[in-house]
């Protein structure tokens, strides 16, 4: 295949310029004029596919970091059936993240939300002329993170950094440059790591745990690894992993454990005992716990510096050229995933 | 393997005997004493495994059948990080659900609960005299769905009838016996079923679709299948499938859509669409809607009669018996899962 995942490759490396991109049009954006979560009872966050992992991480990250109520639904679920959700009698604000603005599930939903008298919205997209854009009075534009690849990378990473900002849109001005200065480090140092482990033909099971906001982004990495390459991938809270999932962990098998900020030792011991049996073990984590993994076969340690929401976008990119690795080892194009298309449409 | 799974086909056969014992059972619970839903702001199941996926199915039947804001959590996600759930301001009340009642994440999560103040809790589980049990002044007691199976079946469906009945403990006194037929029915007509579909060597990927309260019980087919045989098993919400999962799905394939008592034709859709990319499909839905199926590889009627919330519970055996017979054939012991015990206890 000639040139194969170059759309990809050229994404996924761009971030170290698009995030600051992306932060600098976020700052720009009239926050004065967005609803504000604590006058709300609820927050839902919404998508599908990657952007439904994307409020999975959104949900829990917000509630952390805020206190508000926060959930994340599916689109299809929300609008399948929303009394299984919303509560009338309480004040919802609805977050609706869509790549392209396209997606018929989300606008749906976001439909149903404001017939059913939601009070409020925001869009999260990299469309800012797309049709959900034009639901919500409140909208946070990516544009230049838009992507020729079906497989979301730098748009997802993008959306992650415009929905920290629905909560908080101050933060130190070197910030921008510090990310994506650490990310370029992080990207240099390891790239050959996801190269190795991508080629690694004795792996052919991939498996993804995270706790807390982590959960989405292990869900997102699994899906990553899926769309692009056809690998068996699975994501799991992380000490759920042990309840039934790792019946499936053999000698040939991959774990990679995203590591809390705050390294707690029993997430540690999953990915011990996950060694213990046969499987291959990568963790990612705090730069200052490097000293704990060292009976683990792989560390990539992270700088979380004070980013905190938007330091967790440097989870992801090593993930997704561990995706892009396999793969090509694989012979599958990147660009172009096995039966899918870049945005779902469905027929009316 | 002489005998291999005789407990878990003893155990899954006898819910046609259990159920009936169990709602016997629970009718003699003491309800004027439980905390009452619409008492709290918020209602927390919790569990780990199965029981986590028990919540799943508990959260969105109960929000739907009450109004009530319900959520799902898995245990080790409570006491690992209760800020991103709880909310102090609000009256939480906690459900939590242990076959064994003594699981150690179960249990540190209601201690957890209770010391940050959470205003009342109940207990599901098989062993009234369990530590978990001991936690709380309000339990719903199963002894007599013990069982020796590391993989739970009848146990599984029985709490589902146990939290059934946390919303209403009324209902018509033929139900249980109407309930109890309507299963052996459905056993009795679809066990070849299962077998056939169980040894068909055609097929290695199985993925479970179900929207609302019954993504849970899709979650829980997924499980059984992987923990007794093995294979290679998946769970989505119904329309989040097409968001890149289904990239996976090949001829080898065999979707199983647990269809809505309402049958949604969007549902419906994704079926087709599976079998247009070479999938074997089958549904399990109302016996109403037989005619809407003809073009589907398999359809498993299900008459849901007036049995509300409780007659989910028809949805598990086939799919119980699917795993069973699939393990039988990839020569695995249903009754000794690989790498599993029955109860995960972490140390101090």
């Amino acid at each position: 295949m000639k040139n194969a995942g170059a759309n990809t490759y050229n994404e996924i490396n761009s971030q170290t310029v698009v995030w600051e991109q992306s932060l600098e049009r976020i700052s720009k954006v009239d926050f004065g004029s967005f609803p504000r979560g604590q006058d709300f009872n609820q927050i839902i966050f919404t998508g599908c596919g990657s952007t439904y992992y994307l409020s999975l991480w959104a949900a829990r990250a917000t509630q952390l970091r805020t206190g508000w109520v926060c959930l994340a639904v599916p689109s299809s679920e929300l609008f399948l059936c929303p009394e299984a959700w919303l509560v009338p009698s309480r004040k919802n604000l609805i977050v609706a993240i869509s790549r392209s603005g396209s997606t018929t599930e989300t606008i749906k939903a976001l439909k149903m939300c404001n017939q059913r008298g939601c009070d409020a919205s925001i869009v999260v997209t990299c469309y800012p002329d797309s049709e959900l854009a034009g639901l919500s009075n409140a909208v946070v534009a990516l544009p230049h993170a838009q992507e020729k690849s079906i497989a979301q990378t730098r748009s997802f990473t993008s959306m992650m950094l415009g929905v920290s900002h629905i909560t908080s849109n101050s933060y130190p001005e070197t910030l921008p440059q510090r990310l994506s200065e650490q990310l370029s480090f992080i990207v240099q140092r390891d790239r050959d790591t996801a190269s190795t482990y991508g080629k690694d033909d004795k792996i052919s099971r991939f498996f993804f745990l995270g706790s807390g906001s982590r959960y989405g982004l292990a869900c997102e990495a699994m899906l990553k690894m899926k769309e692009m390459s056809l690998s068996y991938a699975e994501a799991y809270h992380f000490l759920e992993f042990r309840h039934g999932p790792m019946s499936m962990v053999n000698e040939n098998s991959l774990v990679i454990g995203l590591m809390s900020p705050e390294l707690n030792p029993l997430e540690f011991n999953v990915l011990q005992d996950m060694k213990g049996l046969g499987s291959q073990v990568m963790a990612i984590g705090p730069v200052e716990f490097e000293k704990n993994f060292k009976e683990l076969d792989h560390f990539i340690p992270i700088d979380f510096d004070d980013f905190a929401m938007l330091g967790e976008v440097l989870y992801l990119p090593i993930l997704q050229l561990l995706a892009f690795e396999r793969a090509l080892a694989n012979g599958h194009d990147p660009d172009n995933p096995h039966n899918l298309t870049s945005v779902v449409v469905l027929e009316a």
